[in-house]
């Protein structure tokens, strides 16, 4: 088993990453109490049941899949379960799932009683990849995205590439786009493994690639005033378009691959295209740019008028600089593809 | 102008004491962006509007007066006037009410886009003495109390013991209350001064001597795993009975006043009656005390089989005790008066 330790200030924790680690989540983990596991009907049931089979007391609580579950009466209805199964502070969360169960799970366990353990074991590409490391929770309101929610540690964090096998392929290209995109800023080799070897047998080495540069990212800046920025790279623009397409069309990992189009020199931007191309993601967006340059004003990484974006000039390093939003829309303007 | 600054762990700021500080909230806070005001209907309007006057640009949000206001449902309106105001993470919230409304914004301000700037400025002697420190924010569910919410500092507090000159007779003894309490388990001067002296003459007195006393303990603790507890004396049974008055009949301070009286060695007890009796507060529960006894089971500081009961032997002083829910049981009924 490999093991990345996460040192955030407030608390540390491990990323056990690991084929199979989901059956000794009991001794990975402190189930030895009431345990609340989170997942969603688009994951196998069985995943949540291995987990549940491990503890000493335990309720699965199923939310729908996709964004419609990050909400805050969702928030309400699990912690009312939590209330109902009798749960104390020294009880636990755990998610069983993707981003969505990941976000939703985190931050009823932050707000729970003010705050209780929460475990995680990511289940699609995209959140083992992602959102298994750096504490952020959160739900969606009024059609933006991660617009409530907590800055929230987990305890610990279990990825077992395994259960990618019954992930649907366009799942895992929507990972990908996050470890393309984290290769871009930081780590050349990572993005020359993509570009030039077959994923499935590199996916192991993708991922803990990825988790590494995300550790190093996130321990250097928990609160995301300076170098986290990096993780948005191709999210500003990403994040208008999800928005744009009502959380439904396109994956958050498509929009992002969009996103990064705009926002990288010429000749990288070759080179994105051609590996966008291989692994089967989108490259171009012929929806209404208008319409998602208009979310881009809501965008939670505006302070005043400019927000931060990430430019990356050559593969492996980045820039962020502070942009108009009057800037940024002519330069998607002028960069998209069609 | 007393200035009291608090040093918790994660980040430092000001209580700041003096009658009329509440306007020359916009020297002492940063107001100058935009600003969300949450006030309750029970509360003087023109508090809120002499703050807004001082701001670059806010708006007023009123909730109903009461503990119903303290709910996920009224996050969520909140967050969502949030959004349309376009507020942005660089902008912050203030509240100016009691702790309803302290307790509400302060979490609102926690999760909105994961934590913005809050202000506080309690308008209540209960307030002003308690829920001002100590960073606790939550709103209730399912008829339990503060089941959900965060540990989230303030940037700045304002007490203004003017505003209190407004506040109805019931209120004052309310807050009362908890300066009796601090007074008990940490400050024998404090409650000979409640003892002996007029309380409205000794107001501002019996407020500062009571943040000290808040100062102290938070600082030292600011998690609620040890020596905290000792602010829960007497809230036990108090928020028990609470519950069981279903967040209505009787007020906070007033419930906590009949908690503490079933926690206190005989002597003290006898003093305790007495100085109540004088504030005008009550001391013996005519209510179904079994049904307050049935809430204990789900009171949110029990661990496990046992909770922490905080006993005063002598006044200034206190003794922790782990109890199980049947021990403190007996000891309510032997020690309630009727």
């Amino acid at each position: 088993m490999k093991v990345i330790s996460l040192n955030p200030q407030s608390r540390g924790y491990d990323i056990n990453i690991e084929r199979g680690a989901i059956d000794r989540a009991g001794e990975i983990f402190n189930l030895d109490r009431k345990v609340m596991i989170v997942t969603d009907d688009g994951v196998p049931r069985g995943y949540a049941e291995r987990v549940k089979s491990q503890c000493k007391d335990a309720t699965i609580f199923t939310v729908p899949m996709g964004e419609e579950s990050k909400s805050l009466g969702m928030v309400e209805r699990i912690c009312r379960a939590m209330l109902e199964f009798e749960m104390t502070r020294s009880d636990c969360v755990v998610a069983v799932g993707g981003g969505v169960v990941g976000d939703l799970a985190g931050f009823v366990a932050s707000a729970y009683m003010r705050g209780v353990d929460f475990y995680n074991i990511p289940t699609t590409l995209l959140s083992q990849v992602d959102s298994s490391i750096g504490g952020k929770t959160a739900v969606n309101l009024g059609g933006v995205k991660n617009i409530v929610g907590a800055f929230y540690q987990p305890s610990g964090v279990i990825i077992d590439p395994s259960l990618l096998s019954t992930l649907p392929e366009r799942q895992l290209k929507n990972g990908l786009a996050e470890a393309i995109k984290m290769s871009l800023t930081s780590d050349e080799a990572l993005f020359e493994i993509i570009e030039n070897e077959g994923i499935k047998e590199h996916l192991d080495e993708i991922i803990y690639r990825s988790l590494l540069i995300k550790k190093a990212v996130v321990e250097s800046d928990e609160r995301e005033s300076g170098v986290r920025k990096i993780l948005n790279f191709g999210h500003t623009l990403g994040h208008a378009i999800e928005a744009a397409e009502e959380l439904g069309g396109l994956y958050h990992g498509e929009c992002v691959a969009i996103g990064m189009t705009v926002v990288c020199a010429n000749e990288v931007k070759a080179r994105l295209i051609e590996i966008l191309k291989k692994v089967g993601l989108p490259y171009g967006y012929a929806g209404d740019i208008d319409a998602a340059i208009g979310f881009l004003a809501s965008d939670k990484k505006r302070a005043g008028d400019k927000i931060d974006v990430v430019y990356v000039d050559e593969i492996g390093n980045y820039r962020i600089e502070k942009t108009s939003i009057e800037d940024f829309a002519q330069i998607i303007r002028k960069e998209i593809e069609k």
